[in-house]
């Protein structure tokens, strides 16, 4: 249950209902909402105590749930949330473009990268550093050197970048390298241990949906983060799981308009990885924007060729500025 | 192995590899294209006439299939085929809009659901008048009365009509009746018999994809339309069945741009079945144009929540009246 | 709502309960069971209807449904249901076991197979005479003819036979040449159609579970044969589809002991078709008796290399006569 | 490839052909098997390389292997491995059976859920102490103090205990409460970091697979035990994700088969997470270890409708006794 306050509501009358809840043993949150005063009930609320409290003179609507998350849940925003990275707003008016190659693999690598992104466009550098392979004895990235070669080069063409952290103990390196926004993989959506780590650390999240994680799942992995102390957080579609393999997965666009419905939260997503070749990207960054995304995620390699992973699917310098524009010209024309 | 004949090619070149093809026990079949000869190997081709073929000075390029479909493959056609349904031609360069009630359910609704495709600029009515329901005590359709009652409301309104067909034993009536297009639902995708008999009556032939069905059977499907007959070939995607419960089916627009390159025939999409929550349906029309689909199929209904099936993913009249909107402003940015 | 009479109960109280339920708009259909007066009803009851029903004198329990489905539910029969094909029955103390060739392709072909089903001592033999293949181009299977030499087979060594039907223009075919035991295949477990024309036949069907379908879809479509006359039911479990595609299908004998307390059909398996590989079919089998099922259903072939399809997955003489032999160790050991 | 060396090969052959492997940048691994020198070659070995091995008069066979795994490939062992885990036996010939609460809560219901188990003939005592739960407002289990709990009732009824790890940094307090075997729940089966930590750990490590995790991929994350360090892993099959919700998961016994042919490692068999319903565990458990499951673990509380989580897949004590025997029984006659 939510509570969302009249706006002649003061702080005793937030603080009497925080009382009337815990009475009953019902821990409640606060959002930072600046316009309004709004209180989520984080364990359900006895009826009799839920009816009192729709009935509350302090109170304007109460939102019933619907799911188990609470702080992501549209209803504890007036608005839709904007996460700032560097310079780039995901959720704002304009779609946000990451790119970037899929590792880390050389300063000379990662500089043209971080041109290719630039030059074409794009809003944030990506690049893997801790890369986490099916087998163990795949290249498994260059660990903080790489996040040190992607930050020098972002700095370089004054782009904010993002990287992907595995393991709490990681944490350390990413907040010394000063990595903007750190990325949580498909692999650790349900890293519970990880997800409390990183929320304390005050950073954007982007967290990507699991490869067989239902929404449900993926909006209450969110909550950890947000109940954690994480405030910027961003979603991230790339693709799930299902009986289909002419394509690596399968692009659920699908829950797009219903996480506008669901959740106050930023969307991105991320058609590289879901369709594993790299013809196939134009159409469906097309399609994701045109389906509400709030930017997406693309990876770029100067010589696709020779990447060290994940080759099929890297865009080149023309093909990302081809998707930049397309971008921003149906976000324009659907705004 | 698909061969395409030079332009200075004769009929008499054609002959000869064919003759050639079947001295080896390898069946052969000619493409309809005007424009220049093309003959596909239905069987595979002993690898040392395949090399005389590819040597041939009638032969342009041998062409290795992509799977196993022939006349459907995109080798196979000089550029992508169109299908005219009365004056709707899907696979050119508009975007068509099939919309219309799930199910017939009598005159007034049948004549009010025309009114608001004609007035959304819809270029198709649709109406089911055989009803493949799960369970055998529902609402199982009109029947032929339904076929009339669509034709004659397709008729006042000046659109061609589709329904689905789904028996052998139904084909009578749906050329009596002058039904324009015939939809071989998801549940009949692989309903072999169905698809011989529905081939031979050389009317257009909607093919959806089933529920669980790859990018391979689906194409094999079509070529099963197209062995026995079928000229006229449009596939709609309607979503797959997949572990996620939020949305009914996951819209798969990833196989979009792959369909672009394995197949010349045109792609429709039916957001209303996959998402099967109306407020979900613009968003899905807007990237499924945007992923490039040749049209969509969408449901309306003057009072969804009388409807008989399906009312929840039932659009009114101005919600259809601004995708049909969409779709063309869309289609028009992205050519 | 089924209505379980009390055994006091006349045909007068079975009179008048129809009577008030037609009265209300709501459908019934009486159980064939001997033992004691159950009627269901189709649609559902207004609630102070089953009140009073549920308060009746003359009935004993009235039991909510689990579903959609009425006739095929568990609460219709006293116990569960004995399906009798020639000399066998499935659903009694001892598992049968159904085998021979996926197609049939010849008469030396079907009479070695009959001798090997036979002389392993399984209790029915199959034989595929018109076959649902993928592509166009495949075998379509021996037709007409193929269910004649199945039938000689079957009586050359004394075994009923089973065949899958694919349309109801063949249904004359199958009854003309005695097919003891008509199968519907997975692709048409939801072609209504043709449910509706075999439960006329009366003769004993086994309902495969479609690739995608759920346990409810699966009962539902039971419900079509039940609702139109058929008596003989039996349920074949055959593998779902799955993201794993290390094995062709992923067999879910999840499902069996839930079936046991839904319905009062008898369930077999079938593993073949699951497992796509010969040597995983020995302990599938057995994991299929000791999971509950009624029997299993096993390819098998003279010469399985030679085998027109399906030849990975048949099995030979000896293993076939292992399987047999198990099943029925398994079967007394677990009684 | 794998070599698998005649027993006449010296340890100074070995040394020759590591050698050989490294001069062309090969990296290989000894197998610990005792009874012949079996050496796999980690990355893929030039063709002539490999020629020139196959021929080589100390290699009785080269062995090319089924996918990305090397360690765990069942040619790398001369007999399928045991796990020693306290006095139990994973992969011997008797079915190991672990069993005890989802969560440790208290004391007393630790020792009373010992006491079930212990009475019932299970081998292995289990509980949660570390939780992995959907929600972050979830109970999330008692931490080290749950580990303590469940040791100490472990010791009190003479058996082994085996605890979910959830991240590397809870390692520590495995090893000093003396936890027998860690289990990788399946949500971290590719928590590589995890896996690498716990592999130097030098214990027992029970594997479960994760929820979309193909067969290839489960045994790569083993392969990432094995590579770095973990000598006794065991696998455990708990049920996937798939389209059907009438059980929580469906259990896959179809790969239990493939998985004896694919590794030399032991597989168990968790029916309670698949089914998610109390009733359906005793047949999928028969079920498992006719499929020639190793073991089996499952879930048993003193008072299931008071368990703090997953109560309605908790068996009684006398359920589980039954389970117990009937494991025992059907192993010694399919022995």
């Amino acid at each position: 249950m939510i509570l969302r306050f009249k706006r002649s509501a003061t702080s005793a009358d937030l603080a009497r209902i925080e009382q009337t809840l815990e009475s009953v043993g019902v821990r409640s949150a606060r959002s930072p909402e600046p316009e309004r005063r709004i209180l989520a009930a984080v364990d359900s609320v006895p009826a009799e105590v839920a009816e009192a409290l729709a009935a509350d003179p302090a109170i304007d609507e109460a939102v019933a749930c619907r799911g188990a998350w609470r702080r992501v849940d549209r209803a504890f925003r007036e608005s839709h949330s904007r996460v700032r990275v560097g310079d780039a707003v995901i959720g704002g008016p304009a779609p946000v473009v990451v790119a970037g190659p899929c590792s880390v693999e050389d300063e000379r690598q990662m500089e043209e990268s971080a041109d290719i992104a630039a030059d074409a466009g794009a809003d944030i550098l990506r690049g893997g550093a801790f890369k986490p392979r099916t087998s163990p004895y795949a290249f498994q990235g260059l660990g903080r050197e790489g996040l040190r070669l992607l930050k020098r080069a972002g700095d370089r063409v004054g782009l904010p970048v993002v990287s992907e952290i595995m393991d709490a103990s990681q944490l350390g390196a990413f907040v010394e390298e000063d990595v903007d926004c750190l990325q949580v993989g498909a692999r650790n959506m349900q890293n519970f241990t990880l997800l409390k780590a990183i929320a304390r650390a005050r950073r954007p999240v982007m967290l990507k949906r699991g490869l067989s994680a239902t929404l449900e799942e993926w909006l209450q992995s969110a909550e950890y983060l947000a109940a954690h102390g994480a405030e910027d957080i961003v979603l991230c579609e790339r693709g799930i799981r299902t009986f289909e393999r002419a394509t690596r997965n399968t692009l659920d666009l699908t829950v797009l308009p219903l996480l506008r419905q669901w959740t106050h939260l930023p969307v991105m997503v991320d058609p590289s990885h879901a369709a594993g070749i790299a013809s196939l990207i134009p159409a469906l960054s097309r399609a994701a924007i045109a389906a509400g995304a709030d930017g997406i995620a693309v990876e770029a390699h100067p010589r696709p060729a020779e990447a060290r992973s994940d080759g099929a699917q890297a865009l080149l310098a023309g093909e990302l500025a081809t998707i930049v524009g397309e971008a921003r010209v149906l976000s324009a024309v659907l705004a």
